[in-house]
């Protein structure tokens, strides 16, 4: 018999509208680490388990992120199991810290905060230090949902915007980032993305430049990055995601000038949870449907 | 014969270019509180020195207000003597900087500044209290260049926008506060705008809602949006200008959660003199010319 099992940190309430959602299929509360041999689960069991379930026909992730089920057998029923993850899911909230952070620093929001808590009036010497985000030179490295909407956002400012695909090559890449007003970084993290920001590349950046990371950690340098921050040759940064998670104390992001560190907050929302569950169910229709389910991964691209 | 009066804290350089720009027309530098009979002046000299002037013709101000202004006889000479403001000069960057803070409380920027000087890490639970601004309800108190370049920075946020102007009536006004998720109001300091953001006015705000301040401090009730803001009945707010600036040590804006105050920067940015020095030149090219000037102030409107 058909069971869906569940693996998040849902509270009651969303237990009991996951269950009115799914009607007649028994819903099945799991730990991360459980075994289980539900043909469908919900949420991100370990990979072992997921492995270890003969029965399953559909894993629905609640993340975009899908590399550590990559190395599992996907082939062992003969391509009978599909797994799904959010894709597009975190484009509006990301896409919205990212330019949180970005009009911080050109605005002076980090500098003011700081001097709220010091109850310091700091005034015309910070007003003429202001720059405009409009008409900046932005490159953006990684096309998918994020930063499309990041450059919906952004149109009103008239910026002049560089998008770096697979396809783009290194060359583009290096041209555009000398030229760089500002460079936000979407993303996955692939063997080709890995170090793809390292001391060379950052240092074809402008002075005048920010850097932001919203994609992986394995992405950036972190050290060249920490020593273009301290030496100046780097006008500022915004760092959602880092190699280690938290960060770790002696890091040396917290004394950086010019940094905000959005400690992996930009997916967020209030209504996450709820939104998850929105996605699920909607699945969850379709695959009793039988018709094609949202957000299916091809293991074989890497995200 | 005519001369140009040059009031304001401008460098060298700035002067060279003033000079240059002027070609014949001798430039002579004067502090604001000097007397002088320029036919021209540019900046904002003390209004007693502007009315002792009998050659000024055209007064060409640094600032967009021009309260101090207002109760000259500017009849005296038949109206032969034209003031003109710097309208519209602001309307980029009062508008980023009230983006900046408004997508800093919704996505909990001023938090993570605060955790970086601390060193600390808090991640998740920051990450599910944050808020997307797509969507929002916003009520734009005064539609003039900053409040429409502001509408049109929200766009592809999707926000539902009812601009508030002198003739949409009080209650109007009121009806828009009961339903706003974000009030940003830059209405200029006018009989008719003084104490319009009064404790009826504030208590009438949903507690979800955030409240903008980029008009003037003389529109708001200081003390009670510090009720407000302390007691939780209002989300949060962002603060250009105060009643007093600098804002005094004892005020309780320095206390309160949730806000933001930017020390009046919102209009600033690196090269604002030079923009003011474009300004002034084009208009005197104008002058020289004969034709219509651009900014000329209309005293019976009151700004």
């Amino acid at each position: 018999m058909m069971e869906i099992a569940v693996c998040g940190a849902f509270v009651d309430e969303q237990v009991e509208r996951l269950k009115h959602g799914a009607g007649d299929i028994p819903v099945r509360l799991v730990e991360a680490e459980d075994s289980c041999d539900c043909a469908i689960v919900f949420g991100n069991p370990e990979p072992e388990q997921v492995a270890s379930n003969p029965s399953l026909r559909w894993l629905q992730l609640e993340s975009v992120g899908f590399g550590e089920y990559a190395g599992l057998d996907w082939n062992r029923d003969h391509g009978q199991t599909v797994v799904t993850n959010l894709s597009g899911f975190f484009a509006d909230p990301v896409a919205e810290s990212a330019l949180a952070g970005i009009l911080a620093l050109y605005r002076g929001i980090d500098s003011l905060v700081l001097l709220k808590a010091e109850k310091r009036w700091l005034g015309d010497p910070l007003r003429t230090a202001l720059r405009l985000l409009r008409g900046a030179h932005v490159v953006l490295i990684g096309y998918g949902t994020i930063n499309r909407r990041l450059a919906e956002l952004l149109a009103p400012f008239g910026c002049a915007i560089t998008p770096i695909t697979r396809g783009s090559g290194s060359d583009a890449l290096d041209m555009a980032l000398a030229d760089a007003d500002l460079v936000v970084c979407t993303a996955p993290a692939t063997p080709a993305t890995s170090g793809l920001l390292d001391a060379a590349r950052l240092a074809r950046l402008p002075a005048r430049a920010l850097l932001c990371n919203f994609g992986r950690g394995s992405i950036l340098d972190e050290d060249s990055l920490a020593d273009a921050l301290e030496r100046g040759r780097l006008a500022g940064a915004v760092i959602d995601v880092t190699d280690s998670e938290p960060l770790p104390h002696e890091h040396r992001f917290w004394n950086c000038p010019n940094i905000i560190l959005t400690q992996h907050t930009g997916g967020g929302t209030m209504d996450e949870l709820d939104r998850k569950i929105d996605v699920f169910l909607a699945n969850l229709a379709r695959f009793r449907a039988g018709t094609p389910l949202e957000g299916i991964v091809d293991f074989s691209r890497g995200y």
